[in-house]
Parts: C-alpha cells; structure tokens; sequence
C-alpha cells in the first residue's frame, strides 16, 4: 500500500436532539478521540467541547439559509480527512438515518475505499416525545407512528392520505408557516381537532413546548428552529391533564377516564 | 406532607437496542444512581451490572412467552417503590415512546402524584438502520418512514395500503413466521420484488443480518428475537455492492450506478 491509500476510518454519528447527555456513550467516546470532527451546524458547543483541543473541528452545515458547503463537497472533505488522518467523525444531530442524508456521504465513503461505520441516535422525534411526556405509539390512541417532512419546493409528493388517525405523525422540520402545516395536514384528511404539539429546540436550555391543534394551529406563535411537530391523538396535554386531575376525581384507583372525551384546550 | 406521600421520582428510561455503549450517557448516569431498577428481560446483563451493587434490580418483562408481571402489576410496584425510594430506573429496551408502553405507566405515576421523566433512547430502527450501514430515508429511494408492528391476533388492522413504496417500512417484532409476514406485506400493496432485511440481536454479539426480498422472505431461515425487519428500496444490498463495485467498475468520480438497476442477492 501506498502513502496515497485511506488510513483513517469514518463514523457517522448520531449526536442526538441537543442535550450533550443524550449522546450515546459510544458517540462521546469517539468524538474525544476524534483526529477530525465534521459537524452540522445544528450540533451544539456543549457536545463539540468534547473533542480533543488537537483535534480539528469543522463546521459543513447550513447556518441561517446560508449554504457553506455542498453535499458534494462535504462528501470529498470526509474522504480527503480519511486519507490523512485515523479517526474522523461525521456529526450529525438526531440520528444519521432518519432525514440525515447519511446515504450520500456512505455511497461516497465506500467509493473510495473508506471504512466507515454508523452509530445511531436519539432521533428528534423521541427526543420531542420524552420533552413531551408523551409515547408516539401509545396504543390506547395510536399503532404505528411516521416519520415525515414535507418539503416546499413544488413537485414533492406527500404520502399521508392512506393513513389512519391511529398513526402517529412526527413531522421533522415544520418551518415557521404553521398555516401552510395544517392546509397540508387537512388536505390529506387529517381532522382539523386531531391535537398536535410543537417542539423546539428539544433537550436544549431554550426548550419550548405548544400543545395545539391542526384547526388552532395557524393562530399559534410561531416556535423557533429546530422544530418537531407530533400530530395525532397521542399529542394532546389533555390525556395529562386527565391523567393529573385523576387523584383529585376518583379516590379509588382504576383507569383514568377517557381523554378522548376531555376537550382540548 | 405524611410519612405515606411518594418521596422518589421515576425515570423511564430507553435502553437502546442492546449494547450499552448505545446506552444515552445520561442514562447510564441515572442506572448508576438508581435505588431501584425494573427492567425488560431484553435489557442485558452488561448494562443491568451499571447499577449499584446496593441497588435493587428486578426483571418486570416477559421472557419466552412466559407473563412475569401484568402491566397493572407493573405499574403497581413503580408507584409502591417511587414511595420508598429516591431514585427508581424503569428500563426498557429501545426507546420507552416507541412500542414500550409507557403510556400506561406515565399515567399510573401521574395518578399517584409521582414525578416522572422519560428519558430517550435509540429505538431499535435505529440501531437496526446503523447496524446494516443503511438509511431510512435515504432520498434517491424514500421519502420517509414508517414505525409499525402487527400482533397476530384477530382484529388488529393493518394501516399500510396507503402508502406508496417510497415509504420505508421499520417492522417491529416481526416474528419467526416469515411467510405470514410476507403474505401481511403483499396484501398490503407491497411489491415482492421489494427489498427487506432483517436484523437480529442488534448491537449484540450474536448479532445476525439477513438481506432478502418480500418474495424470498418464506424461504430465509429465521433469525432469533429480539429482532427488526427494515423493508423498502433503502433495505438493499445493491446498494451497497454498487458502492463497493464502484472504484473497480469506473475510474473517475460521479454518481454511482443507480443501485435498482442492479439485481438484489
């Protein structure tokens, strides 16, 4: 083998909804051992400051609209650092597999001979639920839940039509125009009192939460990014609120009464 | 407040799919704090010998078929420990919000007026997409994903008809009957030429991957449980083989060979 041939090995890592402690230990351990860190904007200090102060720590995400770098040349960053150092990490937030464009970097990587290796994480939309208090799959209201987003550009199907309101929606991305959300989510027959929660930058400091529903939903205060958005009968503050009333209702133990027939707010 | 009020706080915690490197690190720290540790029987010995050896750690799960504890009894004895206890760890395999019935828990604290947190984990899709090196929603096949399950029983509807096979399909506890899988799958609109792989024992040692096609998945030997089947074009070797090929097949850089030109197997 030449001085040209890849030396170094690639992890795509899942750097989670924002919290540093929801890193997987295995992502805190490589990233402070990291020769090289190549990370999205999203990705916040608190987790960067686990690198090594050798190491060197590039950001190739988008900041604000504005474009730094392209996929293409992202993908010839990760292969150019293969060649010359040992261990590179590729940080991105949530988990590498769901909406992370994993894929591109991993065709890339194997083009040239790289090894590389995926290490999940705590995608945003559980990250949203756990915030919430809330489970995706609950199955007094749900089955099945669907990671979606939509996308503005024109000519981008959206694929909800088929389903049952006993799935879950996480919607990964909403943007700020919460209007053109619940025209979107109505035309694909969704029910305009079916609850929804927003929630923005998850696990973080500046963490909110809105509970709402798809009717309601134009009206509300727009929540900043990152943002996820969970719509379906599991997104309603009233199963808590039933579920904390309860002691107050009924002395004696035994299920709490039927969310579903609780008003939301 | 009397000597009866609850004194603790219950955090239900993902253990993620199976290697307690995987485990969040914030996870791992309550495990080590933790008075009192309920437990899935998935959650491994590895990452139940975190816990204290002061700690008292009890298996609440199911193990082959057997029924240990009812959810009411389980839901009983947080609430019993939560009033003796500080810290009690309720740990469940994946992500507590996706299939693991913490729906039912979160109430029965509530109701009791105990504080509780769930805390994320990395849900076996996850685990399941990093493990065989692909993405969920890798945008040259698929547009999004969806988490879901079928139980056996009768009357349980299944809700995929509707979606197009842009749409990647996480299959948990798909079971050892492949064939009733694949029957579930084609009566649902699935094509049999569609991709599947299914993954066993994630992040574990004895971890297994089986790549095949909704039209094969009869006639593959069965993979142990705990396991997850990942169907739709993302969930193909081809891919993969392209990628690997590429460097020998062509010379200069550009796209790979469009991987669904290429024969799966």
């Amino acid at each position: 083998m030449g001085a040209q041939e890849p030396i170094g090995k690639v992890y795509l890592i899942g750097a989670g909804p924002g919290d540093p402690e929801l890193l997987t230990v295995k992502a805190a351990r490589l990233i402070t051992s990291a020769d090289v860190v190549l990370h999205d904007s999203l990705v916040g200090r608190e987790i960067l400051r686990l690198a090594q102060p050798s190491a060197e720590v590039i950001d190739v995400g988008k900041r604000a609209g504005k474009k730094l770098l392209t996929q293409d040349e992202i993908n010839s960053l990760l292969v150019a650092h293969a060649k010359r150092r040992a261990l590179v990490v590729r940080l991105k937030g949530g988990d590498p597999a769901v909406f992370g464009r994993a894929a591109e970097e991993i065709a890339a990587l194997r083009s040239a001979g790289i090894a590389c290796e995926l290490v999940p994480g705590v995608t945003a939309a559980l990250g949203a639920a756990a915030a919430a208090g809330i489970s995706l799959t609950d199955r007094r209201f749900a089955s099945q839940v669907l990671f979606t987003t939509f996308s503005r550009q024109e000519g981008n199907a959206i694929d909800w039509a088929g389903l049952s309101p006993a799935t879950t929606l996480a919607l990964y991305m909403p943007g700020p125009d919460y209007a053109e959300v619940a025209t979107r989510l109505v035309e694909n027959a969704m029910p305009e009192e079916l609850p929804c929660v927003i929630v923005s930058n998850i696990g973080r400091r500046e963490q909110q939460i809105r509970w709402s529903t798809i009717g309601a939903l134009a009206k509300e205060e727009k929540l900043p990014a990152p943002a996820l958005m969970i719509v379906g009968h599991v997104a309603s503050r009233a199963t808590q609120l039933a579920e904390s009333l309860w002691p107050l209702l009924r002395s004696t133990r035994g299920r709490p009464p039927d969310a579903r027939s609780i008003s939301v707010i």
